[in-house]
């Protein structure tokens, strides 16, 4: 568990989130679900005010689901009650219907942990995958170069 | 069900909350335990915004517990996916070491749901209610008044 | 929070449940909300085990909802992680499309907590309450009395 | 998401969850946090059953604690209110201090996820990783050659 630095790019998208008492297990740090739980209110969040796409309406409305096909995490410094950790959003790749995206969870420009998480496109109707639509697509793309330099 | 309408007293320490994905069950409204994990949320919050105490502080520094003794919630609107909510927290009494707290849940003037909770300040180390510190206490007694106009 | 035996009556409905790591906060508790999910599971298995009403089938076949109207709960003794615990699921009353629960939690028999819990039988399609099919309230009405002496 | 087989090997602990309301999300499937927590509890029984030592009493008596210090799931099958699910654990690699673990999730001979998960044993008196007991390290390893043919 050696210290890694991390600063966040230029325009990324990033939450604090306070660490509550219900977060926290009896040995006072974050019981880890709740990360994916508070990475999931992220990638919502990233949908509605960074990309523009209410996250809400997309589901229930549109009635299109991202369920998780993989996710990968790396758990390096704990954290506990009343800690106010950030987390940042980066897209990895983007597929045909699939998203990679890695959420990092730091605090004081260390990092804490970090996921990495592809999720697809459904129709929650079909229960098949579907292409992510044009205009989403490039809003992601979009972010994903404004945050990458690539 | 009839609906009520609620206007919170002016000075009364209210936090809105985005209802998420998570929060939500297979009937798309909230599970109704996700509500008492908000309320509690909203409680550490009045603690540390409103009465100047540091919840994470009192609790792993100073070894107090504030366990609820009783609860009682009436629900009358359900909540979905996307919707904002706003939760007051008013206090009804204030005894020696314990404390009665509403809760309103409510949305565009009409209340969707009302909680009252009864906690006791107990140390953690004897496992004993505790009287409430006199300064926490009359802060607590200076907010009642404030947003009683009692 | 004087200490109250309990027996269930004979015939009543009781499910075990062990104490986990993750149902416990920083205080080596139970946190609280968790109480509530667990009170739904047994309410879930009652309905399946007991009545023979598959509920997941009642849910997502039949499209009927049961939502909470009204919760009250009083804690009297905390319970901690390993604690194997009982819950008991009693019927206090049976209208027309609501049902008045009780759920007593205990072991070694001392009363933990006790929960009154009212439901009402809603239509997931209509959002309406609906009454009780004939049947089920026959068999819910066979439980209470031979689980009251009623 | 091809699908594939999956016999747990004769001897391996496994244990049958229903999978309730309360795991489910709008879409109806399980919300993926619920999991890790299902995963958590998994390995609780394990240590309890299997292995002989009581969970509860490590953390809460010992003082140690199992923290995860990497995770990786592919989620192949969704799970459904009502699905009784099956999950295997399976011991990968015991480390000094460290523990890779493998829970196969899996229902009518399919594997519906997997997920890989490392847990060092901890102090949580000094928050130091501490080398798994001789006694304990022995019966891990007995269960994973019994379980693997290793």
């Amino acid at each position: 568990m050696d210290q890694e630095s991390f600063v966040p790019p230029s325009g990324a998208f990033t939450r604090s989130v306070t660490i509550r008492f219900s977060h926290c297990d009896p040995a006072g740090i974050v019981y880890f679900p709740h990360y994916f739980d508070l990475f999931n209110g992220v990638i919502e969040d990233w949908y509605t005010y960074e990309l523009g796409y209410n996250y809400a309406e997309l589901v229930t409305g549109s009635h299109y689901g991202f369920p998780f096909v993989h996710i990968e995490c790396d758990f390096k410094i704990p954290s506990r009650m009343g800690d106010v950790i950030e987390l940042t959003l980066l897209v990895e790749r983007i597929g045909r219907s699939s998203l990679g995206i890695a959420i990092i969870c730091h605090k004081d420009g260390l990092e804490r942990l970090r996921a990495r998480m592809v999720t697809a496109m459904m129709s929650l109707e079909t229960r098949k995958p579907v292409p992510l639509p044009p205009d989403l697509r490039d809003k992601i793309e979009s972010y994903r170069q404004r945050t990458t330099g690539g």
